[in-house]
């Protein structure tokens, strides 16, 4: 794409150019499009300026760059320069060697529109007035601020963004692209996220809003002229924010050993209990670093984004996208919850979109984004997921072994003779990924992988595998009906709780499921139960007793086929082993055989 | 207990007493002490006035009396008096055949001591100046109003309270009384309350309390002579406070469909999302009928309530009361949480008082309290709970059968007959108390059940039995080592997931254990297993299949004896059954019972 219609100047950032900002960002650039920005809230902004800092080189081919988006109260300043640097706010994910590594992707990060940090906003000047917008600026969305990333990345030559990623509210913005310049995304990471906000959520940004605006200091917005602006609304607002950035747990451990001995803080808010001094501390820092009409404006910017009330609607946001999906959220995080990343996980999956997914089981809440316990997990998922599908390395190294791994090795041979060429497949308890990553002369046909293990969803991931970070006993509405060829459920069976619905399911979900499963009605376990009378122990190398075994039922060969029978399903194929002697069966197999292999198919009703 | 000390006068609410105060109270009384009230943190207030109202008759014994502590913004008037009367905040509750019956009881609630309606508080007139106490009002505690209470209870001739009933801040009130009064209290029912605020819930009490005291019109708390009060800082803390009473998940129910279409008001507060309409009105609403100096008084004092920290310092705050004790919580309450409820139960059971507990599943979050949706399992709870212990009735109607409640009434016989005279006895998976209630000739030792099914514990609760509302699966630390005679494990092992974990709980908790459990080596199912190659069923009829039956695990009798013997275990006796045939089992029990009763003991290591 050409910088056609952007004939605006690239200039250093010069910090005296915006009211109550910060530090200065020396390694920040800006550029001004001389185009007017009609915004979609029917205002034109003219003049418009983006601030933007870059880390590594973009390559000759220009696809190596990579799109950051920042979240609500973040910046350019994703990461820092160079030592002498002052520190980013994702010094541990950006930078040479790290997940989003500089030696390899070009990495730009452009201040927010609406934003108090050298892009325009609030307290920009107006050209028509001369005078700051203040109360004036109008609403701006995060379609507006996404136009301005485009113009920039024009401006730069950059067709196509190698990955676009964002969390919080930056994870609002690469949906945005991602379904408004599907050809220009080839990857899209949203980490927690949301496709709106919950109403408790908005709720929150509701009371900070009407903290600032109802401040007698506000005058509307019109503030920057008089000697003092909301600063009081501004630091309640910050300080109901920190609450919601953190998880209960974490702010127990934080402030409950010592909570009537706060740290020294100077300051007219109430400090008497530590968690009183952190909340003013952290509200008068923040008003010394930020504008309150920005606030206002990207809050609102946040709280009007919104894929759709319904599954349908959501799903038709998304269906434009055509990149690959990386959704990451955190197990202690109320604000943007892991529910929420998983209506985006379903939607995605029911519209065939290439996706993975991971809840990362952190205690910090929100905050675990920022921190190195989110990160140690989520880095590693990143790194893998940024390799691309193109890394498929049958050597990768794999994670910690999966607690069946060794048998379902063991039967992929048998369910991969199963599965006709070319065939879409659903892995469901799928490891670290083996058995789809076999399949991969199969392709293009869309291969997915479901598994409860985090280091296995890693270990996938890093393999170029699409995997889907789920417990196999919760739902799996996140399937349509009849959405793959095959649905596998290797060496699973016996794990899950309602046995009934997982067969349903596999056999609603794939054309045929394929379903492997230990008989524990083969021969030697019925001689062991009937002369010592000790309830056998699952066939395998596992070692578990009768009371830890991860197993959660016991079924053998003919209470599978009465089951099926009981809910309509077809066993059409299977296949009776006897891993010990490694023969198949083909004589009393429910006596003969250690495990099965049935292909199974529920007609339509 | 005399009146002596209190000559103050009885005299009818006039409510232009007290500025900015809501409906009047044609109902409630006042009482002014003579005597001066002498605070816990260092002030005497003199002149303290009481408004207080009352339902129902004290009896001639005077022992009927049930006292209720409101919440933050509760008052006096908890029930209608009459058909003309206007709503109380409990009228589901309080009233004649409801579950605190007025036909029974003498229901008597006053406001709190720092309130805005009728008893002293920072609106009140300062004798000592002429003036309002205004931004002089001292800080006041739990304690301080639990005295006023205690004054008032002499001054009506109340010497011991059938019960003290408290939800929210009312918790903490009646934790006071039943810790520093244990003569006068009989029981105590504790509703969504906490041994002290998670710092979670002081944080959103930190802000808003600043956004009260940083209201330019709050004047240091003098604004009464002001046009206008904190009315905007007041309306932002009440908004706060709605947000945290509901539930996520009831607030998404609530607000989410019709997002974007809010209810009509009138407001200069933000009113463009639905929620925020909703916020904005609740806001508008409170500052018609609080006081915003009444706010910060009473929220202080719940911040300030704290019955220790660690686990030790909580049991030794609670050690001194000696009243039954019943606590509720909701599943959905993110203020007051569930686990808050538990930490209180535990220090009770420790301390061998007597408590039941239940964790009610209702999705309202904090505002269960007050709503059909919790008060319609927890009023039925209340019920049984104050009909007390004598209460005992062998005909009373039993909840919904447990699951195994069968099974169990038919192996009760043997376990009765191992269970000496006067055992304390605590029965792990109780049902509806029937095993409880059989011993109930042993009293008057200690007896305890613990149950996971709701509508179990209402039943046990109700025909006389401690009952806590507990998982198995979960930790056990409630119990002390050794603290009861012996522990019944009753048709329960099976269901356990950590079968290792529950019979070291047991031989630690008791000083022996009685576990009963199905011998799935059966010879029954032995042959059914050898010859038909299905998988044993449990015993019983019960009519689980092998995918549905609530057995998680599934031992046989040697399995059991050598689970014991490999945790230290010994089983120092054991009866076998074989329940069809009715007899008892000698010869190879393993083969031919279809039960054991293991007699467990874990010697001190």
């Amino acid at each position: 794409m050409s910088k056609s219609g952007h004939t605006g100047a690239d200039a250093p950032f010069d910090s005296s150019d915006t009211a109550r900002s910060a530090a200065p960002l020396p390694h920040a650039r800006t550029f001004t499009f001389s185009e007017p920005l009609p915004l979609e809230h029917g205002y034109v902004l003219n003049d418009v300026v983006v601030l933007y800092e870059t880390y590594g080189k973009l390559n000759d081919r220009r696809d190596n760059a990579i799109l950051i988006c920042h979240a609500l109260s973040g910046d350019s300043h994703v990461a820092r320069h160079d030592a002498a640097d002052a520190p980013g706010w994702w010094d541990l994910v950006i930078g040479p060697g790290n997940a989003i590594d500089t030696d390899r992707f070009f990495v730009v990060c452009p201040n927010v529109l609406g934003g108090c940090r050298g892009t325009t906003g609030p307290n920009s000047i107006n050209a028509a007035t001369g005078a700051r917008y203040a109360g004036d600026f109008p609403i701006v969305t995060i379609a507006d601020t996404v136009e301005v990333q485009r113009r920039l990345l024009d401006h730069l030559g950059i067709e196509t963004l190698c990955a676009v990623v964002g969390g919080s509210m930056g994870g609002a913005q690469a949906m945005d692209w991602a379904t408004r310049y599907p050809d220009r995304v080839g990857s899209t990471v949203l980490i927690a996220s949301a496709a709106r906000l919950s109403s408790q959520a908005l709720a929150f940004d509701v009371v900070a809003r009407n903290a600032i605006t109802r401040d007698p200091c506000f005058h509307g917005g019109d503030y920057y002229e008089h000697p003092h602006g909301p600063t009081v609304g501004l630091a309640l607002a910050r300080m109901l924010g920190h609450i919601t950035y953190l998880s209960r747990e974490a702010m127990t451990a934080k402030f409950d050993p010592g909570r009537l001995a706060p740290r020294k803080v100077v300051t007219d808010f109430e400090s008497r209990f530590s968690v009183g001094a952190y909340l003013a501390y952290q509200g008068e820092k923040f008003v010394e670093r930020f504008d309150a009409n920005s606030y206002l404006t990207l809050s609102m910017m946040l709280d009007l984004f919104d894929l759709g009330a319904s599954t349908e609607e959501l799903e038709r946001s998304l269906r434009p996208a055509t990149c690959r999906w990386l959704v990451v959220s955190f197990a202690s995080d109320w604000l943007f919850t892991p529910q929420q990343s998983r209506e985006i996980v379903q939607a995605l999956v029911r519209e065939g979109k290439s996706v993975s997914s991971c809840e990362v089981p952190a205690n910090a809440g929100h905050d675990a984004f920022l921190l190195e316990e989110g990160i140690s997990v989520y880095g590693d998922l990143l790194r893998g997921f940024l390799a691309g599908p193109e890394a498929v390395r049958q050597g990768a190294e794999p994670g910690r072994p999966h607690a069946t791994a060794t048998d379902r090795r063991l039967d992929q041979d048998a369910i991969l003779r199963l599965i006709p060429d070319g065939s879409s497949i659903l892995d469901l308890g799928c490891g670290d990924g083996e058995l789809l990553a076999r399949c991969s002369a199969a392709r293009p046909a869309r291969r997915l992988g479901v598994e409860l293990d985090v280091t296995s969803t890693i270990a996938a991931v890093a393999r170029g595998v699409d995997v889907i970070h789920h417990n196999l006993n919760h739902s799996l509405e996140l399937f349509r009906d009849r959405q793959f060829d095959v649905v596998v459920l290797s060496q699973a069976l016996q794990c899950v709780d309602d046995t009934a619905r997982i067969l349903d399911d596999v056999t609603r979900i794939g054309r045929r499921a394929i379903v492997s499963f230990p008989n524990f009605a083969h021969r030697r376990l019925r001689e062991i139960f009937a002369r010592e009378g000790r309830l056998p122990k699952t066939p395998g190398p596992f070692g578990y007793d009768w009371f830890n075994t991860p197993n959660r039922r016991f079924p053998s060969i003919i209470d599978v086929q009465e089951l099926c029978a009981a809910r309509g399903i077809e066993i059409v194929d299977a296949i009776y082993i006897d891993r010990e002697q490694s023969v198949r069966i083909t004589e009393d197999p429910n006596l003969n055989a250690t495990e099965a292999v049935f292909v199974l198919e529920k007609p339509f009703a």
